[in-house]
């Protein structure tokens, strides 16, 4: 239903990474700033929200990184991998102790379980791409 | 393979909008940002590029204003109207500026085609839940 | 110090706005997003942050509409008034929703007596600019 | 007129960065951040548009990245080094590409002169942070 791949198969330009991995790339990262916006979200209306200002603060930064590493992972124009590859690292530690955060809380806040599964498969799938953009 | 949805089943308190119209906004909202970012890159690297600026110029607004629109639709908590519905009418309306100039360009230039599809897509998923709000 | 005005002065079309009414309002937007974002985390770390759910969340509303829309507005390439004229109406609306709450907590919190003066003069100066541009 | 410091001075709990440091920061990044989104705007309307792709793009790079930068640095809530120094560092690479190629065009194009000053600043004022933070 997303539409990355199709966008970058319209692109007027080559471009060096495989259009399917930057897809899924750009998809994990989207779903995972929107994933964290709800879990900072869901966190502020628990009971115990007293006990979560370390998952809310992680969660707003990880949607925060994750939004712009999709934005900047999402331009091809002039790629200069100075930029690219940085971000990728800062999102990557972003989605890790997001995750790390999240799985504190999993076993009893579901909305904690999932954010955690996403933000693993995302710092996982930024490492894949920083490996083949590297 | 998007997480709207199952992060709002796990939200610890009612809300009185349908889990399932409010997730499709989300994704329709970030699929459509993000189609928007792409589309504003892929101009930026056509030949005719000098001929794009305002094609440009309403995707980059475009994505901000529905990267921002997701994010305010997302939180739940305290749900205030005042903020949300009018900012769904802006998102109505830059989704239309936005698809009435990739219309013009979508004969001959992919990216804008389905970019302009998106947008309409957005505008009208946003409708459906202004009118749902309202 | 801030150098949205500057930045006008050196466009290289004429724009119908005047320059010192725009460039205020930019710096304003994008202070009071900021203080926005300061004051959700200064929530955070309340001693009563479970009674300040409400806050938290129209302070995320409002720094993220304010962030939008000091971007579109400092956009002038082929000005649309049907995109740039709702987006200010919405950011009005989210100041007056995150400056009254502010305000509730103003006397007891400084950062949320800053933060709902700042959402005042954020939505005037707003008003003002719509005004002007309609 | 910037409000960081002043609400700094509100935060209730302590912080180990001097705030004066922080604040310069924060005001620096949004500053810069608005500045990268006025000189690509700029770019966009500029008769040589097509030749500026790269500027351009490295503007919205720029701008993006170093808004999420102003938001995780404002964060002080529960302080996570392992996501604000690799950030810092990835906005440091931003504001060197940024500055770099805003270099190439300043002595005919009077924006990216003062938006090349500002990324200098910005990268300057994030190492002396990183520095300070390491």
């Amino acid at each position: 239903m997303a539409h990355a791949q199709a966008m970058l198969d319209t692109y007027p330009r080559d471009f060096n990474v495989d259009a399917r991995q930057l897809a899924d790339t750009i998809e994990t990262l989207i779903d995972c700033a929107n994933t964290c916006t709800q879990c900072a979200d869901a966190c502020l209306s628990e009971s115990n929200m007293a006990e979560l200002g370390k998952c809310i603060r992680l969660n707003l930064d990880c949607a925060d990184v994750c939004n712009t590493t999709s934005r900047v992972v999402s331009r091809q124009t002039e790629y200069d991998a100075n930029v690219t590859l940085p971000l990728l690292e800062a999102c990557i530690a972003a989605c890790r102790s997001c995750g790390d955060e999240c799985d504190r809380h999993g076993s009893h806040m579901e909305h904690c379980r999932i954010c955690a599964d996403q933000c693993r498969r995302c710092e996982r799938t930024c490492k894949e791409l920083l490996a083949t953009m590297s």
